[in-house]
């Protein structure tokens, strides 16, 4: 694989990560539960890890969770809060294009009796703050709204919904882990309760992610055992892993990358639409999108083979997220926003990272454009369309 | 820190098991569930893991599922069997002596409507498979028993409790998380349902787990989401973490580590009882206990006390298991045999692993008799026994 685009999938870790993991496979790796200086060590190495993560997002030491990564934080959030505040009421409100994680979760807890309310968006993927505030009940408990789409790069206003749940006295979730090192995240400043971060979407290891708690949350533990992590998630702690979650954070928390990631993806999105006629772009333009983004749709073309033949061609992208990238149906994500189920089927998504060259995305402008062409003289409706045209 | 003796709590990563582990974290990096190259290559060696692993067990390839680690694996054994159960009962069976991990899910779930029956055991640590029988009840759901007890040693007969589970038509779970490569385990041969694994015990990285679930289980998933491990347990794979699990257990599987570690077992607990008087050995003599395990109380003494020491020796110890070392609490384990509290107070547990030489445990058996002559004669209850005797 000589150019991957597929950075909203998963990261390279960085060498400087691996770096500062290693001492603790083979070195300092005792257990940060235990007494002897073995432990003191990696005790040291995760509170310092942690007290790091938690200046990045405005948040205090003991707010911050290990976890095991995205999907783990998100249903902690989730179904923590929902037990733990069922007394209270049984509704929760989130919305149609959020990760699957947080999907199936709530319809988990629908089946165990909980009432869920999925907003719309808008074409752009935007919630609309005033449909927040109307949905809201006094039974309602939870509000989850995904920061970054993972799909379509969409940015919401947290700020603005953070205030709408803070009037309404109802906690507020966000995902932020396509979004976290890429755009503000400040959880005083946004008034968010609860806050999903992974590592591996930053250069940073797999398996380990981070649940923000704001001080004084209801929430009940998805992991019980020892106690570890102030009694929220048990579990020996993975030093090596929070370390590198550390390291990657500070590694990215640098606005040189951003500015790099959307200059890469205007040309590259520009390359693409100047080059190929009939596409869609999906989600909104500029600042409200994330930096290293692109998902476009071309017509009468099959989002699976276009992303075979760039395969073929060294390129790693994405048709939806990957986590779903196995599954024919059409992306939840783009239905929501308004496309045909056939215009979600020609979807290609493409996220770019730090690595990612000016180079590489030339390469993708010059090869896409051969790629969407071949398969639009073999396809069926291709073929009828120009006929007709 | 010169010599390690608290693999109880962790242990070190071989360097093998890093080696092997490296290429996925800055090459092939890829999503498992992505379809270009670099998913494929991550999801090869996510299945060659799971099937090397499967082998191991007895089981079948599609019956493991990797998780974050033992306190995951044991959550989401008890709490998923028994949210996809209750509608056939409320009734759990469990001992005295698991794992906090074990009991405190029990005690959430006792919360939540459920009835948990904590079964005693003998003073060697071991189950009577007849009270278990006698405990079983037609709204039994679940039988929750640790293999290889992880402060005492103890190892229990699988074999026994696993007919009686399948006679009575009840899944049986085993927490092996200490056991595993150190004694016999075989689902099929033992008639276990639910196996809880882990790799930071076996000299693998921490935070990854295997729960295996047998084919037909009703379980619900603790962590839902994309549907990866056959949906069983969503969230992006740890592809690193699950190729140094099997690594790490290819590594572990070999009878003469067993071999070497009971004897160096038996050397440091014999060379402890023949120079320091007063003291109880914990858990049982001989094969039914882990290769690796040496607990001891010294009477008169702190626990806590004698680590520190050993500790400023250059010398890794526990009390208790690590979990749990912060608190103060005597140990459950140890009340459940018999213990008295001061008894409890003044336990060591000393565990090897196939690193560990004569040379270190001959420096253990050197210093741990001045330590507790030391502190003894410091002890009030100390200086009270020789007044009197």
């Amino acid at each position: 694989m000589k150019i991957y685009l597929d950075n909203g999938a998963t990261t390279m870790v960085d060498p400087e990560v691996v770096k500062a993991m290693e001492p603790y496979f083979t070195e300092k790796y005792g257990n940060a539960s235990s007494s002897h200086m073995m432990g003191t060590w990696a005790k040291q190495a995760l509170e310092e890890s942690r007290e790091f993560i938690a200046k990045t997002i405005g948040a205090k030491d003991d707010e911050v969770i290990f976890t095991s990564g995205g999907t783990e934080s998100n249903n902690f959030a989730i179904k923590g809060v929902a037990f733990a505040n069922k007394g209270k009421g049984k509704h929760i409100i989130t919305t149609k294009i959020e990760h699957d994680c947080v999907l199936n979760s709530c319809k988990w807890l629908e089946e165990e009796g909980f009432e869920v309310t999925y907003l719309d968006v808008d074409k752009d993927g935007f919630v609309d703050p005033s449909k927040l505030e109307e949905a809201i009940r006094d039974d309602t408990i939870l509000v989850s709204i995904i920061h970054g789409n993972n799909e379509i790069g969409t940015i919401q206003d947290l700020k603005k919904l953070g205030e709408i749940c803070k009037k309404k006295g109802v906690y507020l979730h966000t995902d932020a882990c396509q979004s976290y090192t890429k755009t503000d995240l400040n959880v005083k400043k946004q008034n968010v309760d609860l806050v999903t971060l992974n590592a591996h979407k930053i250069h940073g290891p797999k398996g380990v992610g981070v649940l923000y708690i704001r001080e004084g949350v209801k929430i009940t533990p998805l992991a019980h055992g020892g106690g570890h992590e102030f009694k929220m998630r048990s579990g020996t702690e993975n030093i090596p892993g929070v370390v590198g979650f550390a390291k990657a954070a500070k590694l990215a928390l640098n606005s040189k990358h951003i500015k790099h990631m959307r200059k890469l993806r205007d040309k590259l999105e520009a390359g693409l639409v100047e080059k190929i006629p009939e596409v869609l772009i999906n989600g909104p333009k500029g600042e409200g999108r994330l930096c290293n983004n692109v998902n476009i749709s071309f017509l009468y073309v099959e989002g699976e083979a276009i992303g075979g033949h760039l395969d073929a061609e060294g390129i790693a992208s994405s048709t939806g997220s990957a986590c779903s990238s196995k599954s024919l149906e059409p992306s939840h994500v783009l239905i929501a926003i308004g496309l045909k189920p056939e215009e979600a089927h020609g979807s290609l998504r493409l996220t770019l990272s730090r690595f990612t060259t000016e180079e590489e995305v030339d390469k993708a402008i010059e090869v896409l454009p051969k790629i969407i062409e071949k398969l639009r003289k073999m396809s069926p409706l291709g073929k009828l369309i120009k006929r007709m045209s």
